[in-house]
Formats: C-alpha cells, sequence, structure tokens
C-alpha cells in the first residue's frame, strides 16, 4: 500500500515503503502480515542463517543431502517479484582471514544470488563490507555475478556514518583533515563500485542510524545510486504522545530520499513504549489461511510506517514546471546546433512559452530605450532595433511592447535564417498590423548588407553554457551594422561550471562503450546529482566588442575547494551554467544560486570525465576549460590536473564540436 | 660517426651522439663543423630565438610579411632527417599569465611544429615546463599536435632532478616524506604524459646536471620512453691530465642509458682548462665550403665526445645469451596453451637446448634415486620413474643419466599426450637403445590407466608464472598412479610478483584499442622496464598433495613498499614469475634474485593494469590476486585496492583463460 498520492509524481518508487524481517520458515506468512500492516515489501533472508555449505553432509554422489532454501512454490511468482527483496546472510564474510569461512561465504553467497535469481527478485540486499571496508574479495565475487545476472539488482548494504571533528557542520576553517583517520562509509561503497567498475546493476541500501553526518557529507549520496533507506527504530524520537518522530536532519534526508525516488525500509523492534493495546488492529485478510484464529492482529512496526507515511503526504506537490520536467531529469541531451540546423515549429513552440525570458527581454529593451532617447525625443526620434535570429518572432513582440510601454518610437529590422520561420514571422507581422513598424530579413546575420545601422541589436541565441551555440561568433558578424555608441542586447554573458557527482549521468554516457560520448557536453535536467562545491565563472563574452586582439578563444584554469566536511568524493563530471547580462542590472540566467525563476528554456550542460576522479579530503580540484575555434566549427576541450591529471578531452574536437 | 661497434647490439640507436647548438643562420656550416668533430647529430634551434608572432608586421592582406624561418633548400632532405633534431624555442611558455607571452607561445610552436614536420625531421626536443611544472596549456598544444604528427617524434625535456633529504641513497628508514615538500621533476613528465594519454610519439629528454638524484629515484627511468640524455659539460670532473671525465654514479647511469637505446647529448661550453691548441685539429672536409680558410679547424666539445665514445667501448660485449634475446626484448608473447594445443617441432627443439634445466633434473632424480634406494639395495632394487609430459624425451634422458651416475636401476614410463612427439621419442628410444629401460604410453596424464605405481613422477609442466600451464590439475591426475610415498619432481613451486613502470609494454598492449589486450598475461623478455618493489610470493603448489579440502584456486592479497627515495611511480602492470623445488635444495627458476643462471626456458609474464596506477611517495600498493578454476578453464584476476582501486581485471576469466 502506498505511503500516499502526489500529484505529478506518482510513478516514483519512493512511495513503496518495505520492512526488514527475520529469517521465517514460513514465508506466505510472514510477508502476508506485513503486508497487511500496510508495508509493500519484505527484505527478509532467503536461507536459513545458520546454513553453511562446509557443514553439510554429502551423499555418495558429492552432492548435498539437505537442500539450502525451500521451494519456491510457496510463493507465487508475482508475490516474489513485487513483495520480496532478498536479504544475502550476514555471517558471509569474503575477506576473512579464516580460510573455511572464506570459502562457505564463496560458495553461499553464489547460492544465494543464484537462488534470487531463480525467483526473479528484483534486488537483493549484500551485507555491509565487514571490517572498516575491506573487500577485495567481496567485490570481485560480486563483480563475477553481476557479469551474470543481468536484470536483478544487488544493493549494498553501507551504514550512513562518517566519523568527523565535530558532530555538526564543520564551521569553516579547515581542521587539518589528514591530523585524525576519517571513518568514512562512502569510502567502502567507493572502493566496492571502483573495483565491479560501476556496474550499473550495483546500488546502494543506506542504514541510518541515530546520529548523522553532516549536510555537506550526506549531500554526495544524492548523486549515488541509493535504491533503499533502511531506517531502524532506535534513530525515532518520541513525540508528546508517546509516538515516534523524526528529528529536523533526518526529516530533511527522508524527504531529500521521497524526492530522490529511494525508498525507506523500517528495521528493527519496538523501542517506543507503546502498549500492545494502543497499536491499531489490522484488518483479517479472509483469504488467507495463515491469520491467528480470531485473535487481534497488530503489527508493531506499525506507528514508525504511519510516521513515514506522515512524512510523505506532509511534503508539497511539486510545482507546475518541475511536472512538466519530470520526464527528463537526468536525461542526456546533445546540445542544439542552431546555425546548421534549422530549428523545428515545435522547438519554436516550446521556448516562446517561456514567458519570463520575453518578460526580462522587454524590461532589457525598455531601459535601453529610456537610455538612448530622453523624453524631450520621445515624439521625434525613432530608434532602429534590429532583431537578429528573430525566430517566429517573440523578441519582435517583446521589442514592441517595450516601444509601448516607454512611449518611444521604434524602427524594427527582424533578421532571420531560416526559412521556414520567416514564413510564420510574415503572417505575425500581417495578423498584427505591425507592417510599418517591422521589416522582415531572410537572412544569415553573418552576411546581411544592411542598408542602415542599428542602434540596438537584440539577441537570444545563448545556449546553457553561454557561448555554446555560438552567439559570439553570429554577434561578431552582426556587429558590423551596429552604431559606434550602439547597444546590445544581451551586452555580457558568462558561463559557470562545478564539479557533480553524478553516477546516473555517467553509466548513461557509458552504456555507449565509446570515447566520443565521454567527449560530448550534454544538456540535461540535473536531478540524482550532487553539486560538490559552489560553480565558478569560466568564460565572458562582451558585446559589442571592438578591441584590435580581438578572438573568440578562450582558456581558463579554475580551482574547487570542495568543503572539508565532505569528506572525499568521486567527480563525474562538470555542471554547466550561464548567467548573462541584458542590459545593466537586468539579466538572464541559470547559475543556480542566480537563477531567473519560473524559466524553462534551459536545461544545465553537463561536461562528463572520462573516468570518474576521486577527491581525496581537503585536496583542491584544478580544472582547465578551453573555448577552440577554426575556420569551420568551435569546440571545447576540458581536463583535471589536480589531484590528479587525466587525459584532455577532445583534443582537436575529435568528437564534439559545434559548427560555423 | 658512431661512437664505437658493440658485438651483438650493433643496431641500437644509444651509437650515435648529438651536439646541442646554438641558433644559426649558416645550418649547413654549422652542421658540416659538428659532424667533422665527430657527432652524428645537432639539435638545434630552427627559427630565431627572437622572432615573436605578435611583432611581426601584417601586409594588408593579414599573411606576414617576414617568413618565420629560412629556406628547406639548405639541407638536403637526408640531411635534414638524419642529422637534425629541431630544438623549439625555449622563449615558449604556454601556461604563462600573460596573455600575449601566452598566445605568441600557441602561435610559435604550432609553427615551429609544422615546419619540423615539413622538413621530415625524425624528431624535435620540446622545452621543459616553466615553474616547477604547470603545464595545463602546454600539455594541450602538444596533445592536439600530437594527433597530427604521425612520424615525428616529440621529446620533452626535462631536467633530471629530485630534491631529497639526502643526497646520496636514503639509508633505509622511513623519513617521512610528507614532512617536506619534494620537488620531483618525474612529476612534470608524468603530468605531461597523462594529460596526453600516454601518447606513442612522446618521449623524454633527460638534461643530467653536476649532481644525480638517488639509485631508486633514476631507476623509475628506465620504464620510461626516454629518447635522450643531455649531458651538460658542467657535470663532467677533470681526470689527472686535466680532460672531462664523470663520476662514478654518472658513469653508470651512461652505460645504463647505452643499455636503453638512449642517445647521448653533449651540451654547453668547454668548462675544461684545456688550450686550444692542445685540441684536436680536425680533417677539413674537401667537399665544403664552409671551412675556415686555411686555419685548422678545432671543436671545443670533442674532448667531451671523446669521453662518451670511450665509455661506450669500455662496455663488456653483451653474453651471448642476452645477444640471442636481443629480438624477444620488450616483446608481448601469448603465453603458450600446451594442454589445449600441441606443441610444435620448432618449440621442442628450443626447450631442448636448455641445458642448465636438465642439468637441474637430473641432479634432483639422482639425489630422490639415493634418498629412494640404499646402496645395498641399488643392485636389486628396481625404481620405476614416470616422465609425464615426456615430449621428446629430455626428462628421460636426464633421469636415465641420473640412474647412471647413481648406480640405481630405473624403469621409465614416458607419458605424452602429444601423438607427433610420441613419433620421435618411439625413434630416439631405438636410436639409444633404451628400449628395455622405457616404456613409451602415447596418452592424456590424465585418464591414463596406469599397469603400477610409480616411485618417482617427474614432470616439467610450469609456465613463466609457475602454474599456468595447469601444472598443477596436470599432476593432480597423475597423482592416482603415484605411490602412497611417492616423490614428484617437481616438489613444488612458487610464483611471484612485482610492480613495474614500463611504458613501451603499456602502449603495446593499448595499441589494441580493447579490453581483451589488457586483462590477459604476457610472457616478456623485460628490458626497458623500472622494477618498483622487491617481488613477493603469490601462489604455492605442493605435489604431491592429499588433503582432504584439496582445492587448486587460490587468493593472494599482498602488500608492496616502494622505497621512499624513489618518489612517486607509475605501476603499468606486474612482472611476474616462477621458483620451484624440484626436489629439496635442488631449485629451479627465474625469480630476479634467485634465477637459475645461463637458463633460456622461461621469460617472465606480464599482467598489465588497465590504467596505470600513480603511486605517490610512501604510500602502500595493495594488490588481489586470485588463481580461479571451472570446470573447463583456469583463469586469473587481479586488481588494485591501495593506493586507489582498480577494476577487477579478467572477471568470469572473459578476456583470458588457460583450457583444461
Amino acid at each position: 500500500m502506498p505511503l500516499g498520492q502526489r500529484a505529478g509524481d506518482n510513478k516514483s518508487d519512493s512511495r513503496y515503503c518495505g520492512v526488514e524481517t527475520e529469517f521465517d520458515d514460513d514465508m506466505p506468512q510472514l510477508l502476508n502480515h506485513n503486508l497487511v500492516a500496510g508495508f509493500d515489501f519484505v527484505l527478509a533472508p532467503l536461507v536459513d542463517p545458520s546454513y553453511r555449505p562446509s557443514l553439510v553432509k554429502k551423499d555418495g554422489n558429492g552432492s548435498s543431502v539437505i537442500p539450502f532454501a525451500s521451494s519456491d512454490l510457496i510463493l507465487s511468482p508475482s508475490q516474489w517479484s513485487s513483495h520480496v527483496v532478498g536479504k544475502i546472510s550476514s555471517w558471509i564474510d569474503l575477506d576473512s582471514d579464516d580460510e573455511i569461512l572464506r570459502r562457505d561465504s564463496e560458495v553461499a553467497l553464489k547460492q544465494e544470488i543464484s537462488w534470487a535469481s531463480h525467483l526473479s527478485l528484483q534486488a537483493c540486499l549484500l551485507p555491509p563490507p565487514p571490517r572498516g571496508g575491506a573487500c577485495g574479495n567481496y567485490a570481485r565475487c560480486v563483480n563475477q555475478l553481476l557479469q551474470g545476472t543481468h536484470s536483478m539488482q544487488l544493493w549494498l548494504r553501507v551504514p550512513l556514518t562518517k566519523s568527523e571533528l565535530m558532530d555538526e557542520e564543520s564551521t569553516g576553517a579547515n581542521s587539518n583533515p589528514l591530523s585524525k583517520e576519517v571513518h568514512d562509509s562512502w569510502e567502502w561503497w567507493n572502493s566496492f563500485r571502483l573495483l565491479c567498475e560501476h556496474h550499473s546493476q550495483l546500488f546502494v541500501a543506506l542504514d541510518i542510524l541515530s546520529s548523522l553526518p553532516s549536510g555537506n557529507s550526506l549531500g554526495r549520496w544524492f548523486g549515488e545510486p541509493v535504491r533503499a533507506a533502511i531506517v531502524h527504530t532506535t534513530s525515532f524520537l518520541t513525540n508528546a504522545r508517546g509516538f515516534p518522530c523524526l528529528s529536523k536532519r533526518h526529516q530533511k534526508l527522508i524527504t531529500g530520499f521521497f524526492n530522490h525516488s529511494v525508498q525507506i525500509v523500517i528495521s528493527g523492534t519496538l523501542v517506543h513504549n507503546i502498549s500492545e493495546e494502543s497499536l491499531e488492529v489490522l484488518p483479517v485478510n479472509s483469504d488467507d489461511n495463515h491469520s491467528e484464529g480470531g485473535a487481534p492482529i497488530r503489527h508493531f512496526l506499525r506507528p514508525y510506517l504511519e510516521y513515514v507515511a506522515y512524512l510523505y503526504r506532509r511534503m508539497d506537490p511539486l510545482p507546475e514546471q518541475e511536472c512538466f520536467e519530470l520526464g527528463y531529469r537526468d536525461f542526456l541531451q546533445s546540445p542544439l546546433q542552431p546555425l546548421m540546423d534549422n530549428l523545428e515549429a515545435q522547438t519554436y513552440e516550446t521556448f516562446e512559452k517561456d514567458t519570463m525570458k520575453y518578460t526580462q527581454y522587454q524590461r532589457a529593451v525598455s531601459k535601453a530605450l529610456l537610455d538612448r532617447v530622453p523624453d524631450e525625443e520621445a515624439s521625434t526620434s525613432r530608434t532602429v532595433l534590429m532583431v537578429v535570429g528573430a525566430g517566429r518572432g517573440p523578441l519582435v513582440r517583446a521589442s514592441l511592447q517595450a516601444a509601448e510601454e516607454t512611449g518611444r518610437k521604434l524602427k524594427v529590422y527582424a533578421v532571420e535564417k531560416n526559412p521556414n520561420a520567416v514564413v510564420t514571422l510574415h503572417s505575425l507581422i500581417r495578423l498584427e498590423g505591425w507592417e510599418n513598424m517591422v521589416t522582415i530579413i531572410s537572412s544569415d546575420m553573418r552576411c546581411w548588407d544592411a542598408p542602415e545601422k542599428a542602434d540596438i541589436l537584440v539577441s537570444e541565441l545563448l545556449g546553457s553554457f553561454g557561448d555554446n551555440e555560438l552567439s559570439p561568433e553570429c554577434l561578431d558578424g552582426a556587429q558590423r551594422f551596429l552604431k559606434p555608441d550602439g547597444i546590445s542586447i544581451p551586452s555580457s554573458y558568462t558561463s559557470f561550471i562545478q564539479p557533480v557527482t553524478a553516477s546516473k549521468l555517467y553509466n548513461d554516457v557509458n552504456s555507449h562503450k565509446d570515447l566520443a560520448h565521454f567527449e560530448t557536453a550534454y544538456v540535461v535536467k540535473l536531478h540524482r546529482v550532487a553539486r560538490l562545491a559552489p560553480s565558478k565563472s569560466v568564460f565572458t563574452f562582451t558585446h559589442p566588442e571592438y578591441s584590435d586582439n580581438k578572438s573568440n578563444q578562450r582558456y581558463k584554469k579554475l580551482h574547487f575547494e570542495i568543503p572539508a566536511d565532505t569528506g572525499s568524493a568521486l567527480v563525474h563530471g562538470f555542471a554547466g551554467y550561464f548567467d548573462s547580462v541584458l542590459y545593466k542590472d537586468v539579466h538572464l540566467g541559470i547559475e543556480p544560486t542566480t537563477a531567473t525563476p519560473n524559466m524553462f528554456s534551459w536545461f544545465p550542460i553537463f561536461f562528463p570525465l572520462r573516468r570518474p576522479l576521486c577527491v581525496p579530503t581537503g585536496s583542491t580540484l584544478e580544472v582547465h576549460f578551453w573555448r577552440c575555434c577554426s575556420a569551420t566549427k568551435v569546440w571545447y576541450e576540458w581536463c583535471v590536473t589536480a589531484p590528479s591529471p587525466s587525459p584532455i578531452h577532445n583534443t582537436n574536437g575529435r568528437s564534439y564540436w559545434v559548427g560555423l
């Protein structure tokens, strides 16, 4: 029974809540008892925990006398696959110095995973690596199994712990992280998945304990493939009525998990002082032979489930725009090539709906008109405004509205290279009766021979990374017909990057099994991502630009300091954004800390790294970005030089470039 | 004029000695002067060092008025390519904060490399990365150029320096390497080549200065692609006659370079107090227009060249076996699959010539016979000896010679599965008249039904890594027909590995551009390799083996400590060896510190790493090796878990395995 319904987000796995159980010979009864209580699935051992392969008597043929598990027939196939996550025996210790235990563990692990596959379970939970995370042999065995299991997920159980100098978020100042051995369970996970080479069927299940590490350290997990959070009853507090509840920090974490499709699993025993009588009586399932004849059935973990359901239902509904963008979350798209390709009507349609963007443009044009034409000249002076890249006309409309708003006279040239858009543009002008104000020019702005010079040049050529759709090159071409004191809107734009953990994106890029996809930038609605440090500016372009030594090539070296209380982190690549000054204080952008609200025209860009880079606690990440230009194309190259050098990506634009 | 002739090694590039020169407009004269003095090539700037692209006047068309270099016609094509290594302008600084210098550097570097390509030079020398090795943009530019130059080599100049706590080899004890900032020019090279992704045309040229870092630190370079060693006149000492000579450590280093095909280049001015008159007068080349009319021509660097030539000629000639193996140096071979494939006659022929090996076997059999049969029973007792895998008979011969030597009576069964070898074996027996002593069995030892049990089982089934040709599985099969107190020769064998730098091998594996070649072990005569730590034992097998819980699966975790005075190092993979106890104190093996001398049957084995692993100074390397067995095959898996985890290699034997 799902925790609740949530508008727009009713497909998320996090609606389902599970319960961890002990081994029970009577699986049907175990399952029924927990389903009736409202849990959606059980996390249950499949094999008696006392089983050891080496203790099993062999008969004359060398095969085992006693089977290691009971029949698959005790549940229906759909019950197994929908309601049971297999819990691999926790005695298993593949890195034990005890040779017999180690060999028993290898045999048992293979048997249990094989049995779970046979039952078509969706997932199995692997016990945590013992003894501080040493896991060479454990990872090797799991890696062998991962090569053979194509649909079943393996969830590595990892306690959410990290020893720190301070309990709460470290307050600035680098207290030398090397001075104290830091125990960080993220490191266990990181070693394990590196050894298993980021296998796409390997996930994490986090044990949530009563104390939590710092917020920065928790943040890392949102870029990792966390599938389940196992919340222990001992980590609940007690509310005024004596019922379980969670601390504010726990609540925030659980809400974060809900938003990232992480399923909650309740584990443990009733630790709150709730009398059996005050527990809700469960409805007896009449089809169920296992209900305990007549007596009222209660579930001791029901109060915990109810609290988790309360947290789920209490969440704000998703904003409309987020609902619209749900399908795009973490979905990699190739950036547009608007110079080489003509956009389709559908694309224009989508982008024209971005009211916020055109409102900002209108504000910018208004301010520019007011600056350019004093009130006393308003009725006499006519400003020449050219929209370069007019598309189907939204900037023409915004400009005319700005003229009306400010009472300035405007002559507009609408320059557009896509002949299909020009057709629609003509029809718009007729429809709106703008014929005497707007001249349509069907031409590429880089070669148009303008009959007069412009006071204001308006364009919307920016990509997610600012200059990546070649706005600089296009505006250089258009600058010829701007008056010496003319204004460009936008007047400048800057790109930004920040390092991120993004295992989902990494696996999607990696699935292509080639170099080219690792040397390509993608437009993507980032969601399952950990932003490891504040973003920093990369390249800035200013228009107009009259300097002698003008070049659109750029080179920037950046340093990122990941907060010390984060711990070590894995960088899968860089999230990229832009911010643009349209005119004076009117800006437009998607850089997270300054983003224009309610705008949907741009998702961030993502530059992957060919090999995820581990950045140890307290070390600096040094990154280089280049914007390179040739006669026919523009491309980026990028690399990391510290803490350890990566190869240079996209040399000579071999994998990814934008055509001029 | 080569430095000298050396028996067996007269193809080495290190016979040629060059000289570094200043820029000279008159290249023909410059070249002639140095060739006449005995140098083989000049390391010379191609472009006037005062040239700066940004200072060049452009004409109306935007092209340069003055060409940046003189004509290609001043030398013949073969003179350019055989006698000139281009020296890229040393003012070039691609990571300068000065934007103009940086852009000038980019333009000039491209022009000079392009000009050198046009001249068909074999190599260009790149200036060292300035300012402590920061080289992000330098590497990016060179990497772009490397993608376009297919035959020309680029030599990155790197000073051979490493600051250390002690000047000489650090004497044991770990003086904490973190306590002091260590400056190590190897790090520059390492960053640069990682950024350029180990490009196979990128090499190193080392500047040899008057003081040298520790021996361990120097050792690393023998695994790197060092092409030239530039020896400065200031690093020479003065001998009793006032002439230049080198310190013992320098001599040893230079000899090492000679042995690794590294060319010496003399650089600098005459710093020894030698009067011009005492310099040898050079023969004037009558064809040469540039000789300075009549006056005796002398070359001030001639005494240094003579000393280097003296060092070259003084080297011991290569031992015969080394000469024979020259062609195999660093040449990767797939290991034999002797169980699945039958060896060819040529292979038997080669291995039978290994006298040392059979001498050791004869000694072992002799000792076993003496232990087994007391003198008083020598004439009555007859020992049953079975050679399993008899091939064309060398172990049969060794065993019979042992019997003769010890006066023991022997009955030999020669078991061989290759029917072709059995043909030859029959002929040998007839030829030698051994019919009444030797019974030939044409069968696989694993399924032969022996008519009686053996006292001694003799086999030579070992591969370079001991068990890698499945000796354990074969001898398990043969053990059935060994008497309970019988002897196996060999009685045990152990494999060993050690981490190595081996950029040549890495590039050869990498050239296949697939995963499988990185997950394969190779047999290879290791030469251009740096052994970073003493080898450690991996797996041991003992025969006979009667334990209940017998398994030929193995798992070993190893720790290697790289000596602290080595500095950081790059591990490309692991060199593997074996040592075998034939019988009691008679052993046979190739582990370097205990290797049986004058044996050529086995080259080492090499396990590559998919990504070379940087091991920082003072950190421990943790390595895991597994020997895995299924019903049809045996394979190894391997990985590194510290200092940073690698993927597990060869999961499930997907890339490399030995068939049963």
